[in-house]
C-alpha cells in the first residue's frame, strides 16, 4: 500500500504553512482534515499564536519532528460545521483549539479533568491521530477536532491577541491555580518577560497578587511595571536587591528554558514557598538539596492545563480584561517572526492573522 | 574578661562526652547547665539516639562545629525540677527534646507552629543559646529547656526506643503528613533503609499507606518486607524492576544524603508525585525539568518539624505502636557506634543508655 499524498488522506482541502526539513523554513503546503465527525467541531482558524515550541518543533529540536510540519497551538476561529452529535457548539460560535486534540478519556488523568497528562495524549500537531494521520497545527485556514478539545471564546475577547491564552495562558494560569499561588495578598516572583512571563504577570494580577518580576534585564522594568502593572522589579544579577527580597515571596512561576540557576530563585522563597518551572531547559538543572530541607521549599513543574481549567481560564480572561500584548503579521512574515522569536525580539506574542492573509492555492 | 570554662558557666554540674577537635573522638567531660529558669524543665537523660548529623557535627563536616561539641538531639529521660512557670510538666513526667532547643516566637513560623523553620531556632547542640553559651546536647546526664521545646513521651512507649523519634521520627512524619502522602490507599515509596527509612516505613504503614522500600541492596529486601511491614521492595538498580514501577507512586520520602540520581525516582511518581528529600547530599543534584513539566511532579524538601507536630508524632506513635529499631549502648562504646554508622552498620539506630552508663567524674 502506498501512502496517500497529505492531500488525498482527507477529503476536506485544507491549507497552510509546513516546514519540510529541520532547516524549519516555513512555505505553502497543500494537506486535508478529515470530514466533520459526529463529535466534531470544524471552523475556520482565524488567528493563531505562534509559541516559542513551534521554533523548537519545525527545527526538529526536540528529535520528535516530522515532516512536513505544520504548527500553531493557539487557534481561534469561528466554527463552520458541526457534528450531528456534538453537543456544547454550533455554527458561528467563537472558539479555539490549544495543545492537545485527543486523549484516551479513560485513565487517572483523563476522569480528573487532566487530559494534558494523559500518556495517550495527542498534541495538536505532529502526532499520529486515530486514524494513523499525522495531526496539523494552526497555521492553516481550517480545524477540525473533537469538541471535548474546543474551547469557547467569549464575545468580549478580541480574537488575535486571546489566541495565546491558548497555550502561553493555561501554561501559566494552571500552576497559579494548582500551587495556590492565586491568593489575593500572595507574593509570586515571575522569572522571564516573554509570552509566558507577560501572561503570568497579567493572571496573577488578577487573582490579587503581588508580582515581582525577575530578569536579567534592568531595561525591561519600566515595561515591566508601568504597562504590564506588576508591583516591583528585580535584577536578578544585582546581587544587593535580591539579598534584600530573601524570603519574601510564596511562589515563584519560572518561565526561562535555557539553563539558569535554581538557588537564587529558591533563596527568595519564604518557608513554604514554590519554585514552579513550566520551561523545559535541556541541560539539567543544578538543585541543592540543603536549601529545599531549611524552609520546607519545593520545584515544581507545570505542562499545559486540562481542557475544564483551560474553558476556566479562559472565562476568567474574559472576567478580568486579559488578553495578550501581540504584534499580528501576515502568514508571509512567518519565517521573519521565527527569526525575531529566537532573540525574543517581541512583545510579546507574535499572532498570524490567517483569516485574511492564508491564500488558499487550492 | 576571660571566658568561664564550661563546667564554671553555671550553677548545675553536668557530665557527657564531648569531641574536641575535628578527629571527632568523644571524651568524658565536664561541664555545667544553667539553673532551671521558671519556664525551663530540667531532666535526668536516661537515653539518646545517635543521628547521622551527630557524625558530621562531631568532625566539623559542614563547618559550624565549635569545640568542645557534646552530641545528640534525640534525648529522653524523667523531669527532676521545673521552674515556677511551667505549666505542662511535673517531676517524675517522662519527656524528650529534639532539634531544637529555642526560637524567636514571634515570626511567621513561630506563630503557625513551625519553629523548626525559625531564622532564630537554636539547636540543641553546638549553636549559642540566649544568655551566650553554646548549646550541650543529650550525651550528658542531665538536660535543660524551656517547655516550649519539650514533649511528653505517653507511658506505653519504651524510652530506648523512643529517643529516635525526636528527630528520626519526626523527621519523615513531618513531610508525611504536610505533602499529604498521608492518606490510606496511597502508594508511597522510601529510599535509604537506614535510622530515617525505617521510621518512614513504619509511620507511612501507620497512616495505611501502601510502601515499596527502594534500595540499592537486593540483600534488605526480607529486612524490610518480613521484618518492617513494607508491601514491597524494589531493587533501585534493576531496570527491569525500575520501569515496571513506573508512574505507581504518588509520593516519595528520600532519605539519602549521598549524591544520587533524582531522575529514576521522579520516574517512579504518578502525575502530581512528590519526591521529598529529607536527607541533604553536599553538593547539587542533577534536575531534569521535562520530567517535572510533564507529569505536574515536585521536588521537595523537609527539615524536622515543629514542636506540635513533634508531640503530634509522639502521640501517634503511641497509638499504633511505632517505635524506633535500635541498639543500646554504653556511652563508653560511642566512638566504635560512630564508625559503624559511618558504614552505616547498625539496625536502625544507636541509641546510648545515658541512664545506666554514664559516669560522672564530677
Amino acid at each position: 500500500m502506498v501512502a496517500k499524498l497529505p492531500e488525498e488522506e482527507h477529503p476536506k482541502q485544507a491549507f497552510g504553512w509546513a516546514a519540510r526539513d529541520e532547516s524549519g523554513v516555513l512555505s505553502p503546503f497543500n494537506f486535508s482534515r478529515r470530514a466533520t465527525g459526529e463529535k466534531d467541531v470544524c471552523f475556520k482558524v482565524l488567528y493563531c499564536g505562534m509559541c516559542h515550541s513551534d521554533l523548537h518543533m519545525v527545527k526538529n529540536e526536540w528529535g520528535t519532528s516530522t515532516y512536513p510540519l505544520v504548527p500553531g497551538h493557539e487557534i481561534v476561529g469561528v466554527v463552520t460545521e458541526v457534528g450531528s452529535k456534538v453537543e456544547k457548539f454550533k455554527v458561528g460560535d467563537k472558539v479555539g483549539v490549544g495543545c492537545i486534540v485527543g486523549s484516551c478519556h479513560s485513565c487517572h488523568n483523563c476522569t480528573n479533568n487532566l487530559e494534558n497528562y494523559c500518556a495517550e495524549m495527542i498534541l495538536t500537531y505532529g502526532a499520529k491521530y486515530y486514524d494513523g494521520t499525522i495531526t496539523y497545527g494552526g497555521y492553516s485556514d481550517i480545524m477540525v477536532a473533537d469538541e471535548h478539545f474546543i474551547v469557547r471564546i467569549p464575545d468580549t475577547l478580541p480574537l488575535d491577541s486571546t489566541a495565546p491564552l491558548l497555550c502561553a495562558g493555561i501554561t501559566v494560569y494552571s500552576p497559579l491555580k494548582y500551587y495556590g499561588l492565586d491568593k489575593p495578598g500572595m507574593h509570586v516572583g515571575v522569572v522571564g518577560l516573554g509570552g509566558l512571563g507577560h501572561m503570568a504577570v497579567k493572571f496573577a494580577k488578577g487573582m490579587g497578587v503581588k508580582v515581582t518580576v525577575i530578569s536579567t534585564s534592568p531595561s525591561k522594568k519600566q515595561e515591566a511595571v508601568e504597562h504590564l502593572g506588576a508591583d516591583s522589579f528585580l535584577v536578578s544579577r544585582d546581587q544587593d536587591q535580591m539579598k534584600a527580597t530573601m524570603g519574601t515571596m510564596d511562589g515563584i512561576i519560572d518561565t526561562v528554558s535555557a539553563t539558569h540557576p535554581l538557588l537564587p530563585l529558591i533563596g527568595l522563597l519564604k518557608t513554604n514557598g514554590k519554585l514552579i518551572l513550566v520551561g523545559a531547559p535541556e541541560k539539567p538543572l543544578e538543585l541543592a538539596a540543603f536549601p529545599l530541607l531549611m524552609g520546607r521549599k519545593m520545584v515544581g513543574g507545570s505542562g499545559t492545563g486540562g481542557m475544564k481549567e483551560t474553558q476556566e481560564m479562559i472565562n476568567f480572561a474574559a472576567k478580568h480584561n486579559i488578553t495578550a500584548d501581540v504584534e499580528v503579521i501576515p502568514i508571509e512574515y512567518v519565517n521573519i517572526a521565527m527569526e525575531r522569536m529566537l532573540k525574543a525580539d517581541v512583545r510579546y506574542r507574535f499572532v498570524i492573522d490567517i483569516g485574511n492573509t492564508i491564500k488558499s492555492t487550492y
